[in-house]
């Protein structure tokens, strides 16, 4: 083991010879050091570290995963798996994301930078022991420490690298389905948004706009003159998001095949052959995205469809998703042949039915394919988790390459720590279930700590039927995140805002044009979480520090100034809330509408209408919105509106930027300082700006702790 | 269609010539009337009923189903069904129970007497509306009025007779495991309990006690001198609780088979030769429960088990569960084979997965087989929810003649309204999830709605691991259901009480020593409904008519005492309780310890950690209890306390019996009336005996609105 100090804070274990990840972008200096700080280590051919939890201690992180904020009580794997059935008791779900913070009698994180599987027995098996099981002794491990939550989270973020960031309209609604067959049903989709007055930014594509599921084709037959319909539906207001699938299709004079195999772009089998699996086309090749290569050849890819004036990618089936390969599913078929004729005992016969059950993600499959690193073979097993990833990385920098300076929406189904800096990530196919709100809802700070901001999950739930009042209530959390966006998948009831009664559409669609009008917020506070490596989502404990704030699991902090507490029980008009402090509650209809109510501090039950969306705003703080419209480039913010709790003073710093380029990395954006003193009975506002040349007019209501409203303008 | 009037409360809508389910005991006279009360009807070769709810409407009932307490927003199937992934998309689980109540703008109940599939869709697809499809015209329907919820629900157990009365010791806690292997295993697990000194009244055999699953034979094997074994066993204060499964093998010399086959015992194909389906022991025929005949045959079948001194057992597999057919085996072999050597497209894949993994509860088989009922063949489809329910019937009948005063515990996995007076119900085959204890505690009440009152789910969870804390939280909910019994499957953790780390075992020591402490409330509980056609566990609306109360799910009624406030969230050291009246808290770690602590009505954050079980106690009720002991039997009831929070005046009526005969039925019971009336600073009690020759002293700890406590005692 040889030890680097990377910075103060942060202290890098290297054991043996890793495969790089690329997931942290920092080198340190070696330095003499024994053991690992905090944990008992076994070291051998493979590593385990122990962790002895004190009987309060909370563990936070693990990104993508089941169970709660606080980990404590599971079992996970960090293993990127296509399991589309989230059931509380799965280990893996599609993304790896091996950081975490132990928040207790010690405060620290940890992060094991190893690509293949990886086990966190969080006090499953022994309630008061972390244990982290690496079945290898090539890796790194990170401890990182900070003097609270929020600085040890930094202190992580500022080693793995800047967050992406998307266009500004990736932060409007979107509307997805799995699929819209052709241009016709897409252009009929549209129409409806602008029928009903809904606003939406872009529209899915989902596998079927391709030609028998190839990478980079588009049907003729369903898509005629694709490059037109992508203009004419721009021009409608709505960018259309085509998927991209990791498998290539083996077809003959197909180009992407062809090129691939010509290039030893594929991996490879045992015998040096292109490793051959099945996925939706049937059988594929997948690219090498290990190999620098490959990953620039596929990245370039993409070009095909940005030149027809596409702007934003999903990758999916990265984990690699494997349905089924040859050698199983003959041996599945061999078993059943086996069988024919027999009186088959019921252990038989539930072995032949789990040959076809378990024909697809099989691990043997995982273990018989091959990459070229450094022109060094790598069994795929050993490195799982980075395929996804550098596929995601592949397109994003290819992207650079296309257009240096344009953003483009990209997310990824499959993730590892450092995937962040080239795109976001979905969670994957979550089910139409009350409990995936709930679920989604804990996730979203526990992805954020591990570097991934922009995600969110499948609003309304993909698999199984959707009832109104789910996708209303998942609706109205998904609001606050990033990506926003309803799905469902073929053979499920359709979810769009308007395809239930008038009543629930209405309530959809002014949770939508609420999510606009709050941008300024969302899109400032994201774009400063991504300057300032803070995180946008956070657990109530990155505030306030107080036992209770610990313990909850369903509220959070958004950005600097908000708490939310959405409603993820069926038939539910209301519910519980705990408030730190006291705090201003906007109870949201529609969003035109303003009246407050100073809630004190305590524990509170709130009754939450189907209609309604409580925002509560924090002490001293101050929310910024704007107007809603039809998408984001239409909305007019000429004139802003600052909701502000000011018991003493507040100071808020509005960002904005031209939401399409990568300027404001070299300082151009707007930045609007904006104090607020309390002065007996009135209150003193000071404005300060730079870069801004959009916003004119600052209306300010300002209330109390009495819930007296003063109501203000500020010229800029 | 004929209307009949059974009595003032139930109006009978009979349409066509239903099969007699045996559901209601009570006929009725035939009246004139058009249309059927409160739906709109619409009536062909189907029928549909529909229901505008009103906004606020909630409906109860449907016993054993998924989502809330309040039923709206869900599709049910009322089809008894084999599915052991109880995830809340799932419309059917193992029982069928098609009565609910609307209580809104009107308060009714309905109950559809049909035996195959109902399809409620309550609101799922239409918000406002309940509709419910029959797809045959030959049912019945009752419509129950009342003035209240309460009064409803005793309308409809009125007609549908008495309940079912287990043995008191049946009322002790269960250890369970699929399976115990052998006499060596099961005598172990019996050792810990005693030298952990944990009650315990019971211990399963799981379907591997039998001889390759044949149905009432023991394996010579590992379980040699089964009849020794058993007496062995009860004198060390264990009763063995054997399964008996639904199929019965087919192999040559088998008594039960061989008679079945002989005299038409068995359930035929459509060439009238018996059915074959495969489940445990490979392929197995059904008995024609719905044959009064070959229900009697089969239910004296019983006593062989109970010639070796077995006093209860659990009826499984009785859906009935089908693994596969040869038909469907046959046909997914030959699919299989067809597409050897083929390149699969990818739905030809998937067609061919699903032929294997649809083999298991084939609609296709369920329409193959038939029953003969009074003399006509009927296919089993159309009586499909009937099967478990007669399986049961039989056995209970059989009991009657095997020991005519005798009560045995019995309980089944599939049933259908009607079955509660034969036996218990347990809830299937669950999993180790949190989101499990949640559904439990919402699924107690509804199967009570519908007459189900002996009841629980596998504590700790069935399906997949548990950990410590788990086991814990759901013993401290399960310690309140009439069934207490610890479950878990085959290559599952083990989750008996002392098999986690030394803290968690006292505490689910604790636990289960509060339950026998607990038992003179809780058999009193349960003989009283029983007998006055009430429920045990309610919703809070049965009791308090505030609009709150409605909406609580996470809370329940046990008896006339007594609310509880279950924690079902992993790592929550507290939850929100509501509180319809002020009530007195007693939070229990150790049952001998005794501190009370007055809450006032409304909503409050309780603080429980993992040691403790809150009980509360209602406004001027009492709650009577007495000691632990190894086992129910070897209890010492001769002192009782009585912990009573009194503002006014209360009274309790404690019922005891011999706890064995149906003497209790011919009034021989004890019943002892105590009454409390609040004089000044003091109270005055009454104590009112009949058939009592145990109780001698009762300790009261009366409390009263400050939680001042006033103890005193009573001698009888």
């Amino acid at each position: 083991m040889i030890t680097y100090a990377i910075n103060e804070k942060v202290i890098k274990y290297r054991f043996g010879h890793p495969i790089c990840t690329d997931a942290v972008v920092k080198a340190g200096i070696e330095i003499k050091k024994k053991g690992i700080e905090f944990f008992q280590l076994e070291e051998g051919k493979t590593i385990k570290l122990s962790y002895k939890m004190g009987d309060d201690d909370i563990v936070l992180g693990l990104g993508e995963n089941q169970r709660g904020m606080n980990k404590r009580g599971g079992i996970y794997e960090s293993f990127c798996s296509d399991d589309p059935l989230h059931t509380s008791d799965k280990k893996s779900l599609y993304g790896a994301h091996n950081f975490l913070i132990i928040d207790g009698v010690d405060k620290f994180g940890v992060f094991i930078d190893y690509p293949g599987k990886v086990i966190f027995d969080i006090g499953f098996t022994y309630k008061d022991y972390l244990e982290i099981f690496i079945g290898d002794n090539d890796l790194d491990i990170y401890i990182i420490k900070g003097n609270s939550l929020k600085e040890i989270v930094k202190n992580f973020l500022n080693i793995i690298g800047d967050g992406y960031v998307p266009p500004k309209w990736a932060f409007g609604y979107q509307q997805c389905r799995w699929s819209y067959q052709s241009a016709i049903e897409v252009e009929k989709i549209a129409d409806s948004f602008l029928k009903y007055d809904i606003p939406c930014d872009a529209i899915y594509l989902d596998i079927d706009y391709m030609e028998d599921f190839k990478d980079f084709t588009i049907s003729e037959e369903r898509f005629p003159n694709f490059k037109d319909f992508v203009k004419k539906m721009k021009k409608k207001g709505f960018r259309l998001i085509p998927i991209i699938d990791a498998g290539v299709k083996i077809e003959k004079d197909y180009d992407v095949y062809e090129e691939g195999v010509k290039n030893n772009y594929f991996c490879l089998d045992e015998n040096e052959k292109p490793f051959v699996a099945a996925v939706w086309p049937g059988r594929v090749h997948f690219p090498d995205f290990l190999n620098p290569n490959a990953r620039r050849w596929f990245g370039l890819k993409y070009k095909l469809l940005i030149d027809c004036g596409i702007e934003g990618f999903w990758n999916d089936m990265n984990e690699p998703a494997i349905f089924y390969t040859d050698r199983g599913l003959k041996k599945a078929i061999a078993h059943a042949k086996e069988l024919e004729n027999e009186n088959l005992d019921i252990y038989t016969f539930f072995s032949l039915k789990d040959s076809f059950i378990k024909l697809s993600n099989n691990i043997d499959d995982y273990k018989s394919f091959y990459h070229t690193i450094d022109g060094e073979i790598v069994n795929h097993y050993k490195v799982h988790n980075l395929y996804g990833y550098n596929m995601t990385r592949a397109a994003s920098e290819g992207f650079k390459k296309i257009a240096p300076n344009k953003r483009f929406l990209l997310f990824s189904r499959a993730s590892y720590i450092g995937m962040h800096r080239y795109s976001g990530v979905w969670t994957g196919d979550n089910h139409s279930w009350w409990e995936h709100i709930l679920l989604n809802i804990k996730m979203m700070p526990s992805l954020n700590i591990c570097g991934f901001l922009y995600s969110g999950a499948d609003t309304g739930g993909f698999n199984e039927d959707a009832n109104a009042q789910l996708v209303i209530r998942w609706s109205q959390f998904s609001l606050f995140t990033p990506l926003f966006r309803n799905h469902s998948a073929m053979g499920t009831r359709n979810q769009e805002p308007f395809s239930f009664d008038e009543e629930s559409k209405n309530i959809i669609k002014n949770t939508i044009k609420l999510r606009y009008a709050l941008l300024p917020y969302i899109y400032s506070e994201y774009m400063k979480a991504i300057i300032n490596k803070d995180i946008y989502f956070s657990p109530l404990s990155f505030e306030y520090d107080d036992e209770m704030s610990k313990r909850v699991e369903n509220q959070l902090l958004v950005g600097d100034s908000l708490m939310i507490s959405p409603v993820y029980e069926e038939n539910a008009k209301g519910r519980y809330v705990y408030l730190p402090e006291d705090m201003l509650l906007w109870k949201v209809e529609d969003y035109n509408d303003r009246s407050y109510q100073v809630v004190k501090a305590g524990h509170r039950y709130l009754e939450v209408d189907f209609s309604e969306i409580p925002i509560f705003i924090r002490k001293n703080k101050m929310l910024v919105l704007g107007k809603s419209a039809k998408n984001v480039e239409s909305i007019d913010n000429g004139e802003l509106h600052v909701i502000a709790f000011v018991t003493d003073k507040a100071k808020y710093i509005y960002y904005d930027d031209d939401g399409k380029s990568y300027d404001y990395k070299r300082g151009i954006y707007t930045q609007i300082v904006i104090e607020i003193y309390k002065q007996h009975e009135d209150y003193y506002i000071n404005v300060d700006s730079t870069g801004n040349d959009q916003i004119e007019k600052l209306h300010f209501d300002i209330v109390d702790i009495n819930g007296k409203i003063v109501k203000k303008t500020v010229n800029i």
